[in-house]
């Protein structure tokens, strides 16, 4: 047997899904694991596959047993473990050798490691994969950042193992070093966003409403026949209406409201802010995870303040079920809308020149956030690659135009009722604000000035350092 | 004459108002700046207290005119430069000196640097001042971190040069290392928060209630005289109420809205997010900052959308105003329940053992967000230092049981008409989210468990790794 090219190290479960995709597709793979009996385990369950994959329990015979030029794909806990399995693997490494990490990395990290590897004469490439168990297994979305020739190397193997959207494959360089990575940061906060904004609408149907979670469910089932067909909405349709094989109830009346959160995530809003480009919707989503962690404190406040009446009395439940759908399309475009500015100005900082209109393209199968609106995402960018907001793009903006005051009186009314609204809200302060050419910001450069000689710029004049007449200044 | 024991590098508009109000106090001062012409200019103008300064260009025969142990002060711009002032004053220092950095400095940094330095056998202290430039000159309100007995040398002098509130200086240690730079970065996020829904509820009244910047300067007036009253709310009705010399113009009216920001607010927002503390009305805030430097786009989409009529057609402008500074109050208690959380988190999370109230304590004078409601929120951590949530304090609960309707009423008629709320609506979802026993973060769980089987907590069983039976799993 003729020693296979490409290695895979962590079989975990997306480590093993990785593996069967790619034996799956015609490659021959050596894997390895820190924990040898993971090895055995993952061979013997691999069944017809197991003729392509050779296992190896120490590092040097796994590197033995890959032929050079070698690819290793690192499929391991973001972090330390990464550098871990890097200092573990180069020793034993030829110059030429490509290391691909496939976790969940911090772009930083991957920066600072591409650089470090590729100085020590290895390739490396940072991609990001999305999909959950299932994708990595059938066809994950693959976003990859790092060297352009590099990527070439490996591009027909990531081609065959990914998604596929109407034939075409979903995975695409996007750009040098910790590119790839980054917009799968950007994608998980997307996520985020898209996450709470269908738990919101859900509490509204749920606790102003007063439907049951059957019911919501097949609002959900409609919905995902419309603009707002996906992925995350098709399983809540499909969560909502699921038993607890134990007791019998609606599943999710079942599960603790309290969500857990990976690093991906937060780093969507930090990295943001960091940019100094606005995301507000994605951001309050994130933030909304952390107070749901924080179940213990909401319950002492709810006895503090009492339990309000959620109640919405309505003559009409399904005007205002259509209303949500609106707000939700709405509230979901101007998501997207911030986190693609956020991609931008990422590869404007880090001169990456990620092309936009892929990553969209890319997204539409195999990723957790598919979804028929990624289409016309695509359809803007590559109309318009310098396009500066979704919000201006003529589809979104006639989108936008049909239902904003759908959010606003959804927004408006859960307010009056005490349902927390945190991501469709912050997009419409953000909308509200983005679309006024005179904002109140007048105001708080007035202040600077006032207590901070920060200086202003004026209406009439040139020039940032104007002062006010203030007594004090 | 004797050699002053205290030195100052870095004479800009801080450092030289912050050396005069050393000397003013009695103590004599060596002053030292990069820019020589700086130095001669600083001691012109000092008038009567050039007696207790001496002056030096060169970093040797700075250090060489302070007695040991010296106590030199460094007010540069914050991040390289510090260190590069660090780099140059060290070789001449003798072991025993302090150094105290009296920047905006991220507290990241000053924790690396009291390692550093405190290995070389150096003193080193973070102290973060507020106030803006008058209050540098007459009395700042200062937040230090660092060794304890370090503080003990110098605490005298920092609680003369301190503003006072009823006698007591607005001066505290505050932990360890970063403490104090912490606690000042989460003071301008608290004071970005502060004005930004100052900038809201104007906004309101201006093109909401179509009032002009006089008359709204007066209801600010008004409102400063009640639970309100503030420096922020006190410059803001001085701001409204002043005529531009230029062109007779209200002022605000000549000053255009974009407004800028420095690292403080952004890195609150930053933090807030590492910790997994929720600050949202902060970080809308920060958010909206961003929002308002876009000008170009915003004009961009109001071509696009149109301008939307904002006008609040109302029987009773006095009732909105009413509702208005009820919904300020409200969300003001919001955010500075949220920055304190992020400070008591922060504070856990680095072993500073942090004493809130006397956070509260140092802000009631000298500093930008001084406020009649910091003695309410010092005696409510003052009576709890264990209070986990300002919301769950009695005196609080009961201003949040008399306003939070006020806020509702507000949020839900300033969406309707297009007035973007950034900060008071991120302010509302939060409190509506943290009364809440029963989230809607169940469908966060579920979906979590359902693409990615991350697994999911129980009503009615122990553990946090339950499945669903979804038809993927």
């Amino acid at each position: 047997m003729t020693k296979p090219s490409i290695g895979l190290t962590g079989l975990g479960v997306m480590g093993s899904n990785l593996a069967l995709n790619i034996a799956d597709n015609g490659f021959d793979l050596a894997v390895h694991n820190r924990t040898n009996a993971d090895v055995d385990r993952f061979l013997e369950k691999s069944g017809d596959l197991r003729a392509r994959l050779t296992g190896h329990y120490e590092i040097e015979d796994f590197i033995a047993g890959i032929a050079t030029p070698r690819t290793i794909i690192m499929m391991v806990k973001a972090g330390s473990v990464v550098d871990a399995v890097i200092a573990a693997l180069t020793p034993h490494l030829e110059k030429g050798d490509l290391l691909i990490d496939a976790g969940n990395s911090d772009f930083n990290d991957t920066v600072r490691r591409t650089k470090t590897l590729e100085d020590q004469g290895f390739g490396f490439l940072g991609i990001g994969v999305s999909g959950g168990e299932v994708g990595a297994r059938f066809g994950p979305s693959t976003m990859a950042g790092g060297s352009a020739e590099k990527y070439a190397l490996v591009e027909d193997m990531l081609n065959a193992i990914a998604a596929k959207h109407e034939g075409e494959p979903c995975a695409a360089w996007l750009g040098p070093d910790g590119a790839g990575h980054f917009v799968k940061t950007m994608h998980n906060g997307i996520e985020y966003g898209d996450m709470q904004m269908i738990a919101e609408t859900y509490g509204v149907m749920r606790n102003g409403l007063g439907m049951e979670p059957k019911a919501i469910g097949k609002v959900f089932e409609r919905w995902n026949e419309g603009a707002l067909g996906s992925y995350l909405i098709e399983i809540t349709a499909q969560i909502l209406q699921t038993e607890d094989p134990q007791t019998g109830a609606d599943i999710i009346d079942v599960i603790v409201d309290r969500a857990g959160q990976k690093g991906t995530g937060r780093w969507s809003a930090i990295e943001s802010q960091k940019l100094g480009v606005p995301a507000s919707a994605i951001e309050a989503a994130v933030t909304a995870r952390a107070l749901s962690a924080g179940k213990d404190q909401r319950e002492t406040m709810e006895r503090l303040y009492g339990t309000p009446d959620t109640v919405i009395s309505s003559a009409s439940m399904e005007a205002i079920i259509t209303q949500l759908e609106n707000a939700l399309l709405a509230g979901k475009i101007i998501a997207y809308a911030q986190g693609f500015s956020v991609i931008r100005a990422a590869s404007e900082e880090n001169g990456w020149n990620t092309p936009l209109a892929r990553v969209a393209e890319i997204w539409r199968a195999g990723c957790i956030i598919r979804s028929v609106m990624l289409n016309d995402i695509a359809s803007a960018f590559a109309n318009n690659p310098a396009l500066e907001s979704l919000l201006l793009a003529p589809a979104f903006a006639d989108k936008m135009k049909a239902t904003h005051a759908d959010l606003r009186t959804i927004v408006a009314l859960t307010a009056q009722h005490a349902l927390p609204l945190p991501a469709l809200s912050a997009a419409l302060s953000y909308f509200d604000y983005a679309r006024q050419g005179q904002s109140t910001a007048n105001i708080l450069q007035a202040q600077r000035d006032f207590f901070g000689a920060h200086g202003f710029e004026r209406t009439d004049e040139e020039g940032s350092d104007h002062h006010g007449p203030w007594a004090m200044g």
